[in-house]
C-alpha cells in the first residue's frame, strides 16, 4: 500500500478544527460589534440570560439523563468483551459535543441578536453580515464539534483494538469498531429529541401565551414590551429556532454519516474505501462551507436573498465535483488493492458515475421538496391563498383549508423521496441510499447558518420594536428576517428528506446487524405486523403528548401575565393607555409614552421566563423517555417487531412531521396575506387587519404554532433516535 | 361422506332471504303507523325527496363507473380460461347488491323518521320501537343482500365450473372459485367508498354550511326552519349516517367472510371446511340478529340504552356458544375426512378452543375499543373536560386541544388490535386474524340496526322542532338520539377494529395469491419501501381531498343561503324577528309567528338540496378513483411495491381514521358540555350559551365534522377498497 486509505480518516477532525477555528475567530469578531445604546442592551441581557438560564436547568437533567443511560448501555452490553465500555463512552462524548455544540452556538447567536440590530441602523449590509455570521458560528460549531468527536472517538477505538490489522483477512474487526460508534450517534440523537422538544414547548408556550393573553385580550400589539412574555417569546426564538434546531441537524449529520459508513463495512466488499468515503465527504464539506461563508455578503440596496443563496446553493454546486474527485479516488484505491467496492448481493464493481448519481439523486430531491415546501407555504400561491379565501367564513374553515392544505403537501415530497430510493437503490443500492442522505447534509455547516440566521433577525427585530428604534431599523430587520424564509423553507425540506433517507440506511444497518443474511423481515410475518401498527401509533402519541404540553404550558404562561395585568397598578393603566391610542389610531404622545416606559420596568419578566423554562423541562421527559424506551421495549420481546416498529415510526413519522410543518407554515403566511390586503369593512370582502378573516388567520396561525415549531420538527428525531437506538441494542437482541 | 359439508353453504342464501322477509315486513309494518300531521309530512316529505333524489343521482354516476370497471375487470382478465366475465360479473353483483341495500334502507329510514316523531308524542316506548326497526329494516338488507348475493354466486360459480369435484384430489379447484367472489366484494368496496365520500361531502357541507350562515351569521337556533339548508342538514344525515354507514358495513361484512374463506382456502388443509366454516358463521349471525330484534323494547320510563345494549351484546355474546358448536363441527367434519384442519406453516391440527380463542379475541378487542372509543368522546371524561377547559382561551387552543385529544387516542386502540393479532395469530395463524375479524362483523344486522336507529332518531327530532311539536316529543326524541351515541361509538370501535383486521387477512390472501412461498415482502427490499411510503401517504392525500371537498361545497351552500337571506325580503323580516326574539330571550308573539311560518314558506329549499347533491357527486369522483386506480398503477409496476403500498395504507389509514374520528366525537361532545354547563359572564369562568368558551367550542365542533363525518369514516373503506383491488388482481401481476 503506498498510501494507505485509512490516513484519510484524519481529515475528519482536521476539518472539524478548522471549523471550530473560524467558529472562535467568528465569535470575537462579534464581540467587537457595537451592541447598541443602553435600552437595547438590557433587553438583550434579558434575552441572553433567559436562554442561558434554560440550556443550565435543561443541560442540568439531561446530564442525568444521560449518566443513567450510558449505565444502561454499560449494563445491558456487561457480556460483550470489548464493547461494555465504548457504547456508554461513545454515548456520553455525543450527548457531550452535540450539548457544547448548541451551548457555543446560543451564547453567540444572543450576543449577535442584538449586534444585528445596533449594525441595521446603519444599513442593510452590515446587518446581514453581523446576523449571517452569527448563524455561522452555531453552524461550524455542530460540524466541527461533530467532526471532532466522532472522527476522534473514530481513531481512539482504530487504535484501541487495532482494528486495522488484517486488512485483507477474515479477522478484519474494522465494522466492529464502526458498530461502536453507534452510541455517539444515538449521544447526539438523545440530546436532539429532548432540545428540540424542550425547545419546540418553551418558545410555543411563551409565543401562545404572550399572544392570547397581549393581543387577543388585552388588544395590545405584539412583541410589546408591556407584555411580561415578550422576553420569554423571544428567548424562545433562540432555544427552539438556534438550540433545538443545532442539536437536530448534529444528530442527523452524524446519522448520515454513521449510517454509510455502517452500510459500507457490512454491505459493501472494498469496505475500507466505502466506510472512510463518507467521513472524507463530510470533511471536504465543512471545509466548502467555510469558504462559502466568506461570499456571503451584499451590497447596500441589494437583494439579502442572493446573498444567502450564493452561500447555502454555492456550497451545495461546489460539492458536486469535490465529491465526484472523492468518490473516484476511493474507488480507486478499492480496485488497486484488489477488493472493488461491490455491493454483496450484486456482481458488478460500483463506478464513479452510478454512486455520483445516488448523490446526486438525493441533493435534487431535498432541492426539490424544498421548493415544494416553499410553493406550499408561501404566499400567493394556491395553497394559502385558499387559506386565505376559506377565512372569510371564519375560524372553523380556516381551520378546515389549513389541516387540507398540510395533508396535501405530503404526496409530492414522498413520491420525490420514493423516486430518490428508487434511483439511488437503482445505482447503488442501499449504500447509494445512505449516500443520498450524506450528499444533502454534506454542506450542514453553511445550511445550519442561514436557519440560524432567521431567529437572530428576528431577534434583531423583536429588540428594534422594544427599545423604541426608528422604523427604518425595523424594516431592515424584516427584510433580513423575511428573505431568511425561502432558505428556511429549503432547509425544512433537507431535514425531511434527510431523515427519511438517513434513517431508511440505518434501518438497513439495523436489519444487517440484528440479524442473518437468510432472516427476512416479512411484512405478512405477524410480529412484524404488530410492529408496524404500534410503530405508527407512536408518532401520533409523541405528538399528543408535545402538544398537550405546550397547551399546558401556554396555560401557565396566561395565568402568570393575567396576574401580572390585574396585580401591577401602572401596568394595568399603561395598557389602557396603549389600547385607548390604538384605538384611536394615533400614536403616544410623549407624556403617555414616558408614563408606558416606566411601566415596562415594573413588569416582571424573570417570573415568565421561569415558568416557561420550568414548564418545559418538565413536559419534555414524558416524550423524550417514550422514545428511548419504546424501541427497547419491542426488541427485547422480538427483534422482527422491532423492524416493523421502526418501519412503521418512519411512515406516519415523516407524514405527519410534513403535515404539521407545512400546515403551519401555511395559516402563519396565510395570517401574514391578510394583514398585507387593505382593510375592507363590508361583510362579504372582509379582509386585512382587525377584520374578521384576519381574527380566523390569526387563530390558524396559533393553531400552526404548535404543528410547526413543537411536534414536526420533533418527528425527523423521533424516528432518527428510534433507529439509531435500534442498531445499538442491535447486536444485544439480535439473532446473529 | 355422509353428509357433504359443501351442503352447508346453502345456509347463506336461506339465512339471507329470512333476513330479507324480516325487512320486508317490518318496512310494511313502518308503512301502516301514523305519519303525523299535514306540516310533519310536509317536512318529512322534503327530506325524503331530497334523499331519494341525491341516491337517484348518485347512482346514474354510479351505474357508469360499475360498467366501466367490470369492462376494465374482463379485459385486464381477458386471457384467462375461465375468469374473464366472472370477475367482471361478480362485481357487478357486488355493486347491484350494496346499492339495493342502501335503497331500501335509506326509502325506510326517511319514513320511519317522521313516524317516530309521531309516535313520540304518544310516548317514548313506541318512538323507541319505530326508530330502531326502521334501522333494522337498513341493517337486515344489507345482511341480506349480502349473503344472497355472495352465497348465491357462490353456488352458481360452484355448479358452473365443478368445482367440488374431486375433493381429495390434486385438480380440485375449489379455491379457484373463492377467488372469483373477491370481484363481488371490490364491487361492494367500491360502491361503499362512493357512497362514504359522496354521503360524507353532502351531510357535512350542509351542515357546516347550515351553522355558519344560520348559527353564526344571521344568529338564529340551530335546525330553524327559515334556514333553507335546514332540509338538506337532515337529507345529510339519511345520506351519510344511514346509506353510507349501510354500504360501509356491507363491504365491511363480505370483506371479512372473503378474507377468512380465501385463507381458509390457500393456507389450511382441511380446506374445504376452513372456507365454509365463515359462511356458516355469517349465516348463523343473521338467524341471531333478526331474533334478538324482537327484544329491543322498553317500557315507558325505562332506559332505552338497556333495550338497545340487549339486542347488540346479546346477539354477541350469543353467537359465543352457537360459533363454538360450528366450529367444533368444521373441525370434526374435516378429520373425519382425513385432512385435519392444520395451517400449513404449522403441524399440530386446530382445535376448536384455539379457534374460538381467536375469534373471542377479535370479539374482546373490538368492545373494548368501542368502550375507549366511548371514554374519549364522552362528556364529563378527562379528554372531553380537558377540551372544555382549554376552550376558556378560546378556538385556538380548543383545536389544538382537540387535535391532542385525538392523536392520543390513537394509543390505547392500537395496543388492542395488537393484542388481538397477537393472540388470534398465537392460537391459529393469519386464518386466526381473519377469524378474529368475522367475530366482530357476524352480528352486523343488528350493529347496523342500532347505528342507523340513531339518525332515524336525530331526524325525528329536527321534525318535531321544525313543525313546532311540543317541547315533551322534542324531549323523548333527544333522549333516544343520546342513547344511541353510545353504542355507535362501540360500533365505531368495531368498525375501525373489524377493518384494520380484515384488511389484514385480505392482505395475507394478496400474499399467499400473487407469490410463490418462496417469495418475501421484505421490508428491506427498496420496492417494498417505496411502497410503504406511498401507501402511508394516500389516507393523508385522501382525507385532503375529502376535507377540501367539504369545505368547497360548504362555500357553494353558504353563498346560497346568504342569497336568499338577502334576496327574499320576507325572509330577511322574518329572521329580524327571530333574533330579535332571541336576543331578548322570549317566545315569538302569535302574530309575529304567524310571519315567520309564512316566511318560511317561502324558503328555496330546493335548492339547496341541489348543491349539495351536485357539489358531492361531482367531489367525491377523484378521491374514489385515486383508491381505485393507486394499487393498479403501483401493482402493475410491482407487486412488491403493491404489497409495501397496502401495508402503508393501512398503518396510516388506521392512524388518522381513530384520530379524526375521535377528535370530531369530542370536539361535538365538549360543545354539548359547555352548553350543559351554567352561563356565568366572568372573564376567567365563562362558560355555557354564548359565552366565548361556547363560540370556541362550536368552531371545534364544526372543524369536528368533516373529520368524523366524511374523512374518518371513508378511510376504513380506503383500506380494504385497496386491499381487495390487490386481491383482484393478484392473478394477473402475480409471480406465481
Amino acid at each position: 500500500m503506498d498510501f494507505p486509505i485509512q490516513n484519510l480518516i484524519y481529515l475528519a477532525p482536521v476539518a472539524g478544527a478548522i471549523a471550530l477555528i473560524y467558529a472562535f475567530a467568528t465569535t470575537a469578531w462579534i464581540g467587537g460589534r457595537d451592541p447598541g445604546n443602553e435600552r437595547m442592551q438590557g433587553i438583550a441581557s434579558q434575552i441572553h440570560r433567559g436562554a442561558m438560564a434554560f440550556l443550565a436547568a435543561e443541560y442540568k437533567v439531561l446530564a442525568v439523563v444521560v449518566v443513567v443511560i450510558a449505565g444502561m448501555l454499560a449494563f445491558l452490553y456487561r457480556d460483550s468483551t470489548d464493547s461494555s465500555w465504548t457504547v456508554g463512552l461513545s454515548f456520553i462524548v455525543g450527548a457531550l459535543c452535540s450539548a457544547l455544540a448548541g451551548y457555543i452556538g446560543m451564547r453567540v447567536a444572543t450576543k449577535a441578536n442584538v449586534r444585528t440590530a445596533a449594525a441595521a441602523r446603519g444599513g442593510l449590509a452590515p446587518a446581514l453580515t453581523v446576523a449571517f455570521r452569527g448563524g455561522a458560528v452555531m453552524g461550524m460549531s455542530v460540524v466541527g464539534l461533530g467532526l471532532i468527536g466522532f472522527g476522534g472517538l473514530f481513531l481512539v477505538y482504530l487504535g484501541a483494538f487495532d482494528a486495522l490489522a488484517d486488512v485483507d483477512g477474515a479477522a478484519f474487526q474494522f465494522g466492529r469498531v464502526i458498530n461502536m460508534l453507534a452510541g455517539f450517534s444515538m449521544g447526539a440523537s438523545s440530546i436532539a429529541l429532548f432540545a428540540r422538544v424542550g425547545g419546540g414547548i418553551y418558545t410555543k408556550a411563551a409565543d401562545v401565551g404572550a399572544d392570547l393573553v397581549g393581543k387577543v385580550e388585552a388588544g395590545i400589539p405584539e412583541d410589546h414590551f408591556l407584555n411580561p412574555a415578550t422576553i420569554a417569546d423571544n428567548v424562545g426564538d433562540n432555544v427552539g429556532d438556534v438550540a433545538g434546531m443545532g442539536a437536530d441537524l448534529f444528530e442527523s449529520y452524524i446519522g448520515a454519516i454513521l449510517g454509510t459508513m455502517i452500510l459500507g463495512a457490512v454491505a459493501v466488499s472494498g469496505r475500507l474505501e466505502a466506510a472512510v468515503l463518507p467521513l472524507v465527504i463530510a470533511a471536504a464539506g465543512v471545509v466548502v462551507s467555510v469558504i462559502m461563508t466568506f461570499f456571503v455578503k451584499t451590497r447596500e440596496g441589494g437583494n439579502p436573498q442572493v446573498a444567502l443563496d450564493v452561500g447555502a446553493f454555492g456550497a451545495a454546486i461546489l460539492m458536486v465535483p469535490i465529491s465526484w474527485f472523492i468518490i473516484d479516488y476511493c474507488i480507486a484505491s478499492a480496485a488497486s488493492h484488489g477488493t472493488p467496492m461491490v455491493m454483496f448481493a450484486g456482481g458488478e464493481p460500483m463506478t464513479t458515475k452510478a454512486l455520483m448519481a445516488a448523490m446526486v439523486a438525493g441533493l435534487v430531491a431535498g432541492v426539490a421538496i424544498g421548493l415544494v415546501t416553499g410553493y406550499y407555504c408561501s404566499k400567493g400561491k394556491r395553497p394559502v391563498n385558499s387559506i386565505v379565501e376559506q377565512s372569510g367564513t371564519g375560524p372553523a374553515t380556516n381551520i378546515i383549508a389549513g389541516i387540507g392544505v398540510g395533508f396535501e403537501s405530503t404526496a409530492v415530497p414522498i413520491l420525490l423521496i420514493a423516486a430518490a430510493i428508487f434511483v439511488a437503490n437503482h445505482f447503488a443500492g442501499l449504500y447509494g441510499v445512505a449516500l443520498a442522505a450524506l450528499g444533502m447534509l454534506s454542506t450542514t455547516g453553511i445550511q445550519l447558518a442561514v436557519d440560524a440566521y432567521g431567529p437572530i433577525s428576528d431577534n434583531a427585530g423583536g429588540i428594534a420594536e422594544m427599545s423604541g428604534l426608528p422604523p427604518q431599523v425595523r424594516e431592515r430587520t424584516d427584510m433580513l428576517d423575511a428573505v431568511g424564509n425561502t432558505t428556511a423553507a429549503i432547509g425544512k425540506g433537507f431535514a425531511i428528506a434527510s431523515a427519511a433517507l438517513a434513517s431508511l440506511s440505518l434501518f438497513a444497518a439495523y436489519r444487517n446487524l440484528a440479524f442473518k443474511p437468510g432472516d427476512v423481515l416479512a411484512l405478512t410475518d405477524p410480529e412484524v405486523l404488530i410492529g408496524l401498527l404500534l410503530g405508527g401509533m407512536l408518532p401520533f402519541l409523541f405528538s399528543a403528548m408535545a402538544m398537550k404540553a405546550v397547551g399546558a404550558a401556554a396555560m401557565d404562561m396566561i395565568t402568570e401575565v393575567r396576574r401580572q395585568f390585574r396585580e401591577i397598578p401602572v401596568l394595568r393603566q399603561a395598557l389602557a393607555l396603549v389600547v385607548k391610542a390604538e384605538h384611536e389610531g394615533r400614536d403616544l404622545t410623549a407624556e403617555e409614552d414616558r408614563e408606558v416606559l416606566a411601566a415596562g420596568a415594573k413588569t416582571e419578566v424573570e417570573r415568565c421566563v421561569a415558568i416557561s423554562t420550568q414548564a418545559s423541562i418538565r413536559r419534555m421527559m414524558a416524550p423524550g423517555i417514550l422514545a428511548l424506551v419504546a424501541p427497547v421495549l419491542v426488541g427485547y420481546w422480538s427483534p422482527f417487531a422491532l423492524g416493523g416498529l421502526l418501519a412503521g415510526t418512519l411512515v406516519s413519522g415523516v407524514m405527519l412531521a410534513i403535515f404539521m410543518s407545512n400546515a403551519g407554515g401555511a395559516w402563519d403566511n396565510a395570517k401574514k396575506q391578510v394583514e398585507d390586503q387593505k382593510k375592507d369593512k363590508s361583510a362579504l370582502v372582509n379582509t386585512g387587519k382587525g377584520s374578521e378573516r384576519h381574527k380566523a388567520a390569526v387563530i390558524g396561525d396559533t393553531v400552526g404554532d404548535p404543528f410547526k415549531d413543537t411536534a414536526g420538527p420533533s418527528l425527523n428525531i423521533l424516528i432518527k433516535l428510534m433507529t439509531i437506538v435500534a442498531v445499538v441494542i442491535a447486536p444485544l437482541i439480535g439473532r446473529l
